[in-house]
């Protein structure tokens, strides 16, 4: 397993970034507030702005630039520190080797509490958070921000470190009610974000078709992170969870790392994009001989997950187990999990009688497989009369939407 | 890991066997028929009766044995095998180191067609079937059997072996109402059948109790076997299977075999009864740093299985793997495939408006934690509405069920 590599991370940018930064103040701990309200620009406009959504394993952070940041010339302090923010977020992609920028997520000349702006979407492991607070306090974020919209969990664990560190407030918001809204939000605003998958299982006829979601109502919302929850949602305000499972985005990371020696999940996706799980499952066809028809199961569903390496009285289960690949393992872990999630989400859609199915979550980040199988899975055991729709901005609706409920309370 | 042993396998004893047995005829294969039907004790009492209900992972064996083999005395060679067939049977609890005789589950004075006898029951590795055919034709039971009633995916599987090695015909029946019949049959013989636990979550309080399943229904029956079936009861005929997971009992062995290089399902649980899943899991409370309140969510509940480990920004993900032992591991993987049953189970018996939950199947053989952990869980999320229960013959109902089946098609 190749060591990690502190090359390139937060840790290590601080470390490089300390020289650079030198005009802007670094300390605000011990100071009452942070100056920020007794400034007149400040006070409107409140820049920079941000939302947080603070997960189990990653932070989602979505920056909002304003087109013109320069409307108060007389704060050229002020100024230059949200010119140094804007140009350090939005000049890279990567952020060391563990922060990235989605790019290709960016939504420009998008409007919030009538400021025209720019939407930038950043994420990094929840795990980096005290390098980034550290981060923030070097590039001055946190002389001119008094309060971070944030929600997650994360917005409750690390309340006392934004405060202890960096003198922020975190504005926390109710981490469903964020999702709905930034979905809400985006989806009005981003033509193409819906989409279904068309002949999920013929490689060559699998594409993704643009899906109009303007009229969402009843949906099912699967949100896929480290966990998994499942939101009913009948209407703007009215939605429920009405389930959930501990096996996630998170479960099949844990076990990559631990099965295959994979340090990313990146790494995984590649490994399970060339594996083949039906070296380490046990299909229908494995225990029956072929399909069970009676109950319609066909011979190549997995009947059981990762046991076909333990028939413990075969001669050659160990060679068995030893000619398996790390590919095969990475697969047969994804297809266990997708293959479960997919399950769940079924049962509560027959449940609550909805046919759409809306996956969202970093867990189907570069993750065409999963999300061509939870595809096929809806259309195929619900006879054609369910549909998986998935969304472009998967794991930021939080983000965003913990920002808009932060900016429509203060407009109320 | 430690290597298979063949010593005491089914292999090792035929091949010590076949000086034992030189008094039967070892050759069937070619003869037509087997001589049976024109044996008139055979063909009124049809001795020995068996079941088999060969699952993906075990083969459970039922054998009936009549009080009195010896009714017609006029066939001596008859008589002479079926009392060595008794004798291998009943005088062993253990048959190499892969077959096992339940003894504790023998149930004596009961009655099939009229005929009082005893329930032996016994499993084996469904692997090993090769070697059981070898051992049945060594012990003359090819001789006298034509029929074995089977169920299990099994039972279409091996057909054609049955016949092309020992010359018997499968009379199959389908697992689910094997299920039932054999259920039905059981419980109403046996007090003590049916229990559930009292206080799960207390060591020192916790125990079985009886419980009265005289009048099971409407029941949910959630069969954890390699893989997991969920049956909606209503009725004696009328059920449905209405959801099941690949994730199941096979899994478990499979991902500990994997992770712990364990080497028996016995040893994978012993490992996790020693072990801690908080070192592997992340809760709630690592994510929100305590419960998460609005939706109820206590903070020691797993949120996401098997993420703890891998948290790639912090310095010490690797260094944390390495401390995680064998033990923990193989907590995590039981506690993990148990709660997403659980979980599974809740969702069903909700949509079915059902209280009384039965967990049967192997996985719950020597596995008082995963008992302990339904019972806990079905009581704890439906607010105590529902019911896990247990049933002591856990493995053995389709064996039951099928060589019931049997005979009542004979009687009709």
């Amino acid at each position: 397993m190749a060591p990690h590599s502190c090359k390139g991370c937060l840790r290590d940018i601080i470390a490089r970034m300390s020289s650079e930064n030198k005009g802007i103040p670094m300390e605000v701990n011990g100071i009452e507030g942070n100056g920020i309200t007794d400034n007149p620009f400040m006070s409107v406009i409140g820049m920079p702005w941000f939302g947080m959504d603070i997960g189990g394993t990653l932070c989602k952070l979505v920056y909002f630039e304003p087109k013109d940041i320069s409307k108060n010339k007389n704060d050229a302090e002020v100024e230059q520190t949200l010119r140094n923010i804007r140009r350090y977020l939005t000049k890279n992609s990567a952020y060391g080797s563990t922060g990235h920028r989605d790019i290709h997520l960016q939504m420009d000349n998008v409007s919030i509490r009538g400021i025209l702006g720019t939407l930038h979407f950043i994420r990094f492991p929840t795990s980096e958070m005290k390098n980034f607070l550290v981060l923030a306090k070097y590039k001055g974020m946190a002389k001119l921000v008094s309060t971070v919209c944030a929600t997650g969990g994360g917005a409750y664990k690390f309340e006392e470190d934004f405060k202890r560190e960096v003198n922020m407030k975190l504005a926390k918001f109710d981490e469903f009610e964020s999702l709905l809204k930034g979905l809400q939000y985006i989806d009005a605003r981003s033509p193409t974000e819906c989409y279904y998958w068309a002949n999920p299982t013929d490689e060559s006829k699998c594409t993704k078709v643009n899906y109009d979601f303007s009229k969402p109502y009843p949906f099912l919302l699967v949100n896929i992170g480290s966990g998994v929850s499942v939101l009913a949602v009948y209407s703007e305000k009215n939605y429920k969870r009405i389930s959930g499972t501990s096996i996630g985005g998170g479960t099949f990371l844990g076990l990559c790392c631990l099965l295959t020696g994979c340090n990313s999940f990146e790494e995984a996706i590649e490994l399970a994009a060339e594996g083949d799980h039906t070296h380490v499952d046990k299909l229908v066809r494995d225990i029956y001989g072929g399909d069970y028809e009676k109950f319609g199961l066909p011979g190549d569903l997995v009947a059981s997950s990762f046991s076909a390496l333990c028939s413990f009285g075969q001669m050659n289960s160990r060679e068995r187990r030893s000619k398996v690949s790390r590919q095969d393992l990475a697969r047969a872990t994804l297809v266990t999990i997708t293959n479960n999630i997919g399950s769940i989400a079924r049962m509560c859609a027959t449940q609550e009688k909805i046919e759409n199915v809306v996956f969202i979550g970093n867990f189907l980040r570069v993750n065409p497989i999963a999300m061509k199988m939870l595809a096929y899975a809806m259309d195929y055991w619900s006879k054609g009369t369910m549909k998986a729709l998935f969304l472009e901005h998967e794991g930021y609706f939080g983000a965003v939407g913990c920002l808009l409920q932060f900016h429509e309370d203060l407009k109320s």
